[in-house]
């Protein structure tokens, strides 16, 4: 088992990360936050982040159409600057498609606009290239903030909290990598994503907010990221993580639990707060999105799962494996 | 012949990018300079650009090592910074690289922090992904000024410049292409490529630059953006443009003089100032680099090549095809 000291939780790919983050030199003066939190800061309340998507790797184009790719690959950079309490203002979108009109440009570029205008943003910038290979998407977001939400502010004591549920996006894979076409409401968790933008500000402009992350990789992995940045322990209660329905009624109770914990790409929020200061019925009722108390913060290290029966052990981030070998 | 209106001249990868542009809805308040420039220019004065290499389209893995693709994509980036007159800041980088081995990530990243150093910057974010194809890089770079340089302000009567010399790295290229390694001069001028970030900071403070691109795509094509933007003509005499001895030497004098006019990849600035105001000898002595007036601006559309002979023809962007069919 991992253990570790920086701002990422465990996990091959944050080592990576890790080990190409150290390569880099000083920060200048106008750097505000640097690598290792959803985004980098500027001076000025600029916040801004890149999120690449790869066909095969994130998605095939066999399950979706190139609009839903874009849509797709821009709001997961925009989650990210939801994540850090940022207004999203422009987008950078660099393509490199396969030549010979198999993958159709400008439907990718639509979908990324349809991404921007829905939180409005706009796209400013980007590059395109032929690929040899597969579709690959960069999305580049710019945001604005005042109050920047870091990772590294959970506090013992602190409550861990998720909008809406979770672990709808890995079973709508776990569908089609089993040769089905997932139910809409599945499909639609994963093609059409919304960046909880509106939510992160609410939630920042209320002051109550100590950390935040969104769940692209699994709630574990990115709690874990909160858990390893503020230096604390977060217990999740598993009777309290909000699996949704859908993920359910395709891989059954227990599968579902782990796609929920493991799966990721659902693009919720995962915030930590001082105890019972989060009003659930305002969220519900002006944005229509649940909000549920998953777990708590604690002196010490990692992520620990909390069973019905009470037994407590440590979590290992990507369990849910539902791109198999692809 | 393509004629167009807008900032970007003719060619079909700019029919393409200006089709990508127009999808997008109005800019924010905060966007200064939307696309259609080397990079867009945010409230506070931050500039940002991306650029995409793609492994068999912008390099080959045969032709340089893993470090030298890291420089040289961050490179390209950076030198958009210097098309702005802006102080580059940070580097964003997002690489999707081939499982098992076959690409070391941390020497592409070692690249791109060399790059980043040698002009006072940093890597301040990134992703990283898996590549069931090909290697690629995208770099997304931001810096900062307080007067960015456009490409729309060339007036009649202006002179055309360009540091340094151009077509070596196009015939670099050809070099690989016939199956032969190039000189040092020709294989340094592909992988080592300099952006010219302190030239364009000295011509901005000295404030005597209309128009400003860097020379990415070729001369003719990096020229014509200049004189689409600016709704004027540019000509070029050929017998001043300042071809590469190297390339010369490699290709001979006319397929030399196409590299320098249509190869692109020299990362040199082609700037536009009011006539006999750029002091050519402050710049060799203070950057060791040249400086050649290589035309001038009247009203008209297109650029155009003047011949030694006084012949004037339009020229037509992309005709030194030295990526063959690859």
């Amino acid at each position: 088992m991992t253990t570790c000291d920086g701002p990422y939780g465990p996990g091959a790919e944050f080592e990576l990360i890790r080990r190409l983050t150290d390569l880099s030199g000083a920060l200048p003066p106008e750097v505000r936050i640097g690598p290792g939190d959803d985004a980098a800061v500027l001076e000025g309340g600029w916040v801004v982040s890149t999120d690449l998507s790869v066909e095969d790797v994130h998605f095939r184009r066999a399950w979706i159409t190139d609009r839903e790719v874009g849509y797709r690959a821009a709001t997961a950079a925009l989650s990210d600057m939801a994540a850090m309490g940022a207004t999203p203002v422009g987008l950078l979108v660099s393509i490199a498609a396969p030549r010979g009109g198999a993958v159709d440009i400008e439907a990718v570029q639509a979908g990324v606009c349809q991404a921007a205008d829905a939180v409005g943003a706009a796209v400013i910038g980007g590059d395109v290239s032929r690929s040899p290979g597969p579709l690959m998407i960069d999305v580049v977001a710019l945001g604005r903030t005042a109050w920047p939400v870091r990772r590294d502010g959970a506090e013992p004591g602190d409550h861990v909290w998720v909008t809406g549920s979770l672990g709808a996006s890995a079973a709508a894979v776990a569908a089609w990598n089993a040769g089905e076409e997932p139910s809409e409401a599945l499909r639609s968790a994963f093609v059409r994503p919304i960046a909880r933008v509106q939510e992160a500000r609410c939630l920042v402009e209320q002051e109550v907010v100590d950390a935040m992350i969104d769940v692209s990789d699994g709630l574990v992995g990115d709690v874990g990221h909160i858990a390893a940045a503020s230096g604390m322990k977060v217990t999740l209660e598993l009777s309290k993580i909000p699996v949704a329905d859908a993920a359910i009624g395709r891989l059954g109770k227990n599968d579902a639990l782990q796609a929920a914990l493991t799966g990721g790409e659902d693009y919720e929020l995962c915030f930590v707060t001082d105890p019972d200061i989060v009003d659930r019925a305002h969220f519900l009722d002006v944005y229509g999105v649940i909000v549920t108390r998953v777990g708590s913060v604690s002196e010490g290290e990692g992520v620990w799962l909390q069973a019905e029966d009470g037994t407590v052990t440590r979590a290992v981030a990507g369990g849910f494996d539902h791109w198999g070998d692809a």
